[in-house]
């Protein structure tokens, strides 16, 4: 069977891997992002053990240019992470490796990877939103994913602040109060002065929380009218958020909707990763797939 | 050259056509629409003077459904016109007809219009978004216009807001505050205690409804990634809106996404319909066209 290889390009680690499939994963690494040249070369010299794969998956941090027709495709673009702006990451690595690559969004290839092994199989338009340090989303729309003028970038829409019940400013250095400066993990951590996963169960930061995240998936369903929703990332690790969010999503709905999938089936309508930690690397290798 | 009937079905009038192309209409009709019989009758009785039609367009309003395989396909479902709830026009009209039927909302069909003949040729990925009576919009993703769970319901998106600036509750019977709560013809006639038409170019109205437009446009692009943003409607026809409306949309995203069509192109990229009045019935056309 043919070898394919992933990289999970994030912004504090890389895992790359080379695998035939979902199950058969046959080498692994992972390490710190340093700087661009010490990173790439960590990674080449990874995939260069593996002579025999066929192509390469990467999922990147971005925002990043992902239109093959660009003269700046497989560059990590405008991100403010440090030394990283205007990176080459896909050209550089297929062209010292010699093997075609796919490159886009870390969060679009995660919902690559929920659509061909995990939680989205047989559906061709939906959603995966992961809430972590930051928010990022990847939509697949018609059977392909979502790119138009870059691709989304769902943590920065806008939702109502409840400035009444929450005094907390936002954390997102370009926007303030978007969802991202709103509901990622480092505005629990400062509007509440302890870090999220050390909030009880009964906390109302957890209400508060459920109440943005379901604006943000009321946005979604007007706009994408995803058949599903994935949510990943560390914030949904905490299990008290599900049934509330389930809840809040339907309140807000208000009945406008008539959707079995919005009323009595919503458990299976607002879902978690079925790939779990492994949908990064695992979405990189479908996208190699694909081609 | 083949003839194509279209039928903008709208909550107030419908518009028939029978036409070969965009400049091509060679006959149609207007009426109010009054009840689901007297209505449908009326457009068969125009259609049956067209005997050579080969398929006919249909752009309704909603919530609707367009998913060909359902039970229910060609059916107005939940909308709360009254008589109109769960009525079957698509299947109606085709099986009267006797020729193929394209049903779809009539957002849809105006962004397929659009898409077609105007001003969202050669894209893939874009919107179009009316803002008039109600709220409403069609998407274009990767060259299909998206169904998914159901169709997008864009006027109903929440967006921040701005309760210092405005005590206004908003409209919508469903949401309150909703963008159309917000942002359509009556929330502004309830809130200035007189027709949007009749307030001055310089009156404060305009900043505030530039101000909810551009949030529900910026949420947009955060989502849909739209290679163009097309803005129809009975409010749009207020120029003075336009300029207010762009730089509102580049304030708010304040330089987070470098892209040249949200920079110096933007003009080009928030834009009128080509269409103009005739992206209903020309969009039921243009889906009768595409089968």
């Amino acid at each position: 069977m043919p070898l394919y290889g992933g990289i999970e390009a994030g912004g504090t680690k890389w895992v790359c891997a080379v695998a035939t499939g979902r199950d058969q994963i046959l080498a692994h690494a992972v390490f710190p992002t340093t700087t661009p040249t010490e990173t790439l070369d960590q990674a080449l010299a990874f995939f260069q053990r593996h002579r025999d794969i066929v192509a390469i998956g990467i999922g990147s941090f971005g925002p990043l240019d992902a239109n093959p027709s660009s003269p700046t495709w497989g560059y990590i673009t405008t991100t403010p992470k440090p030394g990283w702006a205007y990176t080459n990451v896909g050209a550089a690595i297929q062209q010292a490796l010699g093997v075609p690559v796919s490159f886009d969004t870390d969060v679009n290839a995660a919902a690559f990877g929920e659509h061909i092994w995990g939680a989205a199989q047989g559906l061709d338009t939906f959603t995966y939103l992961t809430i972590g340090t930051g928010i990022g989303g990847g939509v697949m729309a018609n059977g392909k994913l979502i790119h138009g003028l870059l691709h989304p970038e769902l943590g920065h829409m806008r939702i109502p602040h409840d400035r009444a019940a929450d005094e907390y400013a936002g954390a997102c250095p370009y926007h303030g109060d978007c969802l991202e400066g709103l509901a990622a993990g480092p505005a629990l951590r400062e509007r509440w002065g302890q870090r999220g996963e050390t909030l009880p169960a009964d906390h109302p930061a957890w209400a508060l929380e459920a109440h943005y995240l379901a604006l943000a998936l009321v946005n979604l369903i007007c706009t994408l009218s995803p058949q599903r929703i994935i949510l990943g990332g560390g914030v949904m690790q905490q299990t008290q958020l599900w049934p509330l969010l389930r809840r809040k999503v339907q309140e807000l709905l208000n009945g406008y909707l008539q959707m079995p999938a919005l009323l009595d089936e919503i458990d299976s309508y607002i879902v978690p990763p079925a790939l779990g930690d492994r949908a990064g690397v695992l979405g990189a290798i479908a996208l190699a797939h694909s081609g």
